[in-house]
Parts: structure tokens; C-alpha cells; sequence
């Protein structure tokens, strides 16, 4: 079993475990926690795919006996909206909202697509995400191979380019290949791309996570970027967009985070 | 009191109604229901403005008694957290999740913007959204000045530019401030920017939708702007931006639809 599978297993009555290795510093990410009780979720709704999931954190995920509670509020012809909770230790962890459908169906066929994926290195010439940040390590890394384009580096050695963007290639370390539900961990396990502003490095609480599956990723790595275009009044957003190796979009996020207070 | 608050009047238990006059051929907007659903939300938070509100539709909202329940998941120091469904005749219209917290308080005042607000000609010269959109009557602009970039009238002659963006200024009818409940609305009574394409013009059925509100508007119009970048597979995104008469971004929003099957 890969790791990612492991490590988001969810049993037919709910009951779960936030694993170690997913963390910032012993708080788990944010993405993994949204794939973990999305899992349950995808299970009560009985369709493949998640369409579009919303995630509001409540508080941090710390390892440890975990419970995914979810109810099916329609079940409809193409789509089952779901809500739930990610709990542990009687605690609220994460609130969700989705859809879930069958990204394989028929569909109009209809295009206009005004983006292009980022423009990136080949994969073996971008550099691995750094296992810390600071004094925070970066757990999840071992499972993950996080690719990040060489020129949007400079954050690790204290040069900011004043762009908010963070782009680079994602891939699972044991080669699992990336399916509809990893991709609502993919949007979130790209360094901020706030590091590269003359901001403290650190965590950037989320507030709101959203994901929408805009198709079944080919086999191979995918592209991603991600972008804060507004910084203001103590909030931040991040805009993530996932490309797949055929050039096809395959997901699109945004958070809405807090600016640390300085 | 203004048409728009007498319209999204909900009572202490959350009985409301869906009003006549908000709608599309019979089916209420869907940022006028978001709005409607948010304000009991908003009463249940004890927080003077929605932050971050995400809604799945689930039927179409018709005129008529309706509820609005809603609970608290987490009630914290700066947000609450409230999920909640709007129904009517016993019957899901739309499933909510929300953050809902206080704008005006001190914050972080580190900025960083590399958006900024549509090109517009002053109102007066931006047209009326028409009040039929083909064979469909858009009641709601009995209550609403929508006013559209002259530039992206084109599809009402079919005259088609190819550039699904959507821009013009938005005011109340009847004067009443743009608050931040109404942002939820004034983010879905522009017309799709995919009329721009050659698509049906026709209703585009919203999956998802979530509005995050980034500040407390100044009086006066605000500028919006509207753009899908991704029809593809079915599904469609379109992202707006509202922007205040001091240049500020006061509310960024995002929906998933469908695109007709042809």
C-alpha cells in the first residue's frame, strides 16, 4: 500500500488516525488533513471523484485517533453533496463541505482555457523542497517529491524576488500515482507563495481551503503554481492551479489565510 | 427598508421566505439566495461580517416560505464558524459552510496587491444589464443597477468578442449601502462571462460558490469584474473580483458550473 493510502485510511464507521510524518512542526497539513476526511466522505457519497471540496480548520491536527463524521445531504442524478467533520480527541480539527460525481462520465466537450501551465524546469532540474524552514521541519517531505522551480528558491537563503509565486513539479516519493483525491493535497504542499514577500517566514494559518477537480490527471508528475495577489487587511489569498503531464488543467484551489501580526 | 434587506429577512428561528422578484425565470439568483441563507448564519456567528461563505446549490429556489437552519461548529476568538441549509417546502436549495468574524478590527497592516480594478467608463456611461437575457426575465433588476462595461455588450446583439469577461459597476437601486452581506450577492448578478463565448446563452447551474469578503466597502458603486478561464470537461470556473470606490478589493469570489451539454 503507498504511503498516502496508508496514511489516509478511514474505516467504515469514521474512525481514523491523523498519522506522524504528515506535519509542520507536529501540526499536520492542511491538504492531507482536507484528502484524509475527504476519503470518508468520497466513501458516504459513493461516487469516485471529488468535484469541488471546501475545508474551514477549526484547529491544528495533531497525530493521533481521529473520526471523519459525514452525512450525504442530496444524492442527486451527477452529483452527492456531502458535509462532515474531521475530529480528534472530541475536538473539531476541520468542517467540510463537497461534491463528489464521476469525472469519467461523458461530458460536453465544449473548450475555452485562457491559462497555460507554468513554465518550469524539467523535473530532475527543479529542487527538492527543503525538509525545514527555518527552525519548523517539514515532516511530510519524506513522503512527498516536491519539486520547486529554481528560480522561486531564493526565500531559502533570505533572497525574496517580491513575487508572490511558487511554482514546480509534484510527484509521490514511492511513484503512487496521483488520482482525484491526492489532488486535493497537491494544492497544498507547496511552500507559501508569500515566502518570496519580505514577510516572516512561518505559518500561514488557513482559514478556508477550496478545491475544485477540474479533471482525472495522466500518469507522470503535474505542474503547479501557486499565487497570493492580495495581501491585505490581515488576510492573504493563495491561488494554486494543477496541471497535468498532457498539459491539461486538472485542479484549481484557493485558501484564505491570515497575515501573521508583526 | 431597502427592497434588498426587506428581501432577505430571516427570523429568530430561521423561518424566511424566498422572495418573488429576485429571479431568473423563476429561479432565484443564486448570490441573492447565498445572501438570504448568510444573514441567518450571520444571526447564529454573533459576527458582524461574513468572511468566507461557501454554498453548494442543490435545488432551484423558488418564491415561497422557506428556513434557514443553522448551527455554530466553532465559535473562536476572531471567527465563527457556522454550517447551515436554506430549504424550502422540506426540500435542500442550498447547503452553506461559513466563516464569520469583525473586519473592523485591528489587523496586520502588511500589504501586498498585484491585482487591480477593472478599466471602466464612469457609470452613467456603462449600460443597464438588460432585464431579459432571450426568452429569460431577470426580475431582480427591478432592484438592482447593474451596469456593464459597454465593451462586453456585444452577446446581447450576438455579437460575440471571444473573451469570457464580464465587467461594469454594481449599486442598489434604491441607494442602500453595499454592506458585506450584500457582496455575497453582488458577486453572482452580473451576467455569466461565458456569453461572451459561443456557447447557448442560457442559465449556467452553479455546483459551488464561495465568496471570501477582503473589506468593508466605502459608499458608492463598486466596480466588478468576471472572468472564466477553464471551460473544460463539462465543468466551467468563474472568479470575480469586486472593488471599491477607493481602489480597495473588497471581496474575491469563485464558482464551479456546468457547462450546458449541446
Amino acid at each position: 500500500m503507498s504511503d498516502f493510502d496508508d496514511a489516509t485510511q478511514v474505516a467504515a464507521d469514521g474512525s481514523t488516525a491523523i498519522r506522524d510524518g504528515w506535519d509542520i512542526n507536529g501540526n499536520a497539513n492542511g491538504g492531507y488533513l482536507m484528502a484524509l476526511a475527504a476519503r470518508g466522505l468520497r466513501a458516504v457519497a459513493g461516487r469516485p471523484d471529488p468535484i469541488s471540496v471546501t475545508g474551514h480548520y477549526l484547529s491544528p491536527g495533531k497525530a493521533g485517533p481521529a473520526q471523519v463524521d459525514a452525512s450525504v445531504v442530496k444524492s442527486g442524478r451527477r452529483f452527492a453533496t456531502v458535509t462532515g467533520q474531521l475530529s480528534s480527541g472530541g475536538k473539531p480539527v476541520m468542517q467540510l463541505l463537497g461534491a463528489f460525481g464521476d469525472l469519467s462520465l461523458p461530458s460536453s466537450t465544449y473548450e475555452h482555457i485562457s491559462l497555460s501551465p507554468p513554465e518550469l524546469p524539467p523535473f530532475d532540474e527543479c529542487l527538492h523542497r527543503p525538509p525545514s524552514q527555518g527552525a519548523a521541519q517539514v515532516t511530510m517531505m519524506d513522503h512527498l517529491d516536491v519539486r520547486i522551480n529554481p528560480a522561486h528558491t531564493g526565500w531559502v537563503h533570505d533572497d525574496r524576488n517580491g513575487v508572490a509565486e511558487m511554482a514546480g513539479w509534484f510527484a509521490f516519493a514511492d511513484g503512487r500515482p496521483i488520482d482525484t483525491l491526492a489532488l486535493l493535497m497537491v494544492c497544498d504542499v507547496f511552500p507559501p507563495a508569500v515566502f518570496h514577500l519580505d514577510m516572516p517566514l512561518g505559518w500561514v494559518p488557513t482559514i478556508e481551503y477550496t478545491v475544485h477537480v477540474r479533471g482525472i490527471p495522466a500518469p507522470d508528475p503535474v505542474a503547479c503554481v501557486f499565487r497570493s495577489q492580495v495581501v491585505q487587511g490581515g488576510f492573504l489569498n493563495e491561488d494554486g492551479e494543477i496541471w497535468d503531464s498532457t498539459g491539461r488543467l486538472v485542479a484549481q484551489s484557493r485558501q484564505l489565510g491570515l497575515t501573521p501580526m508583526v
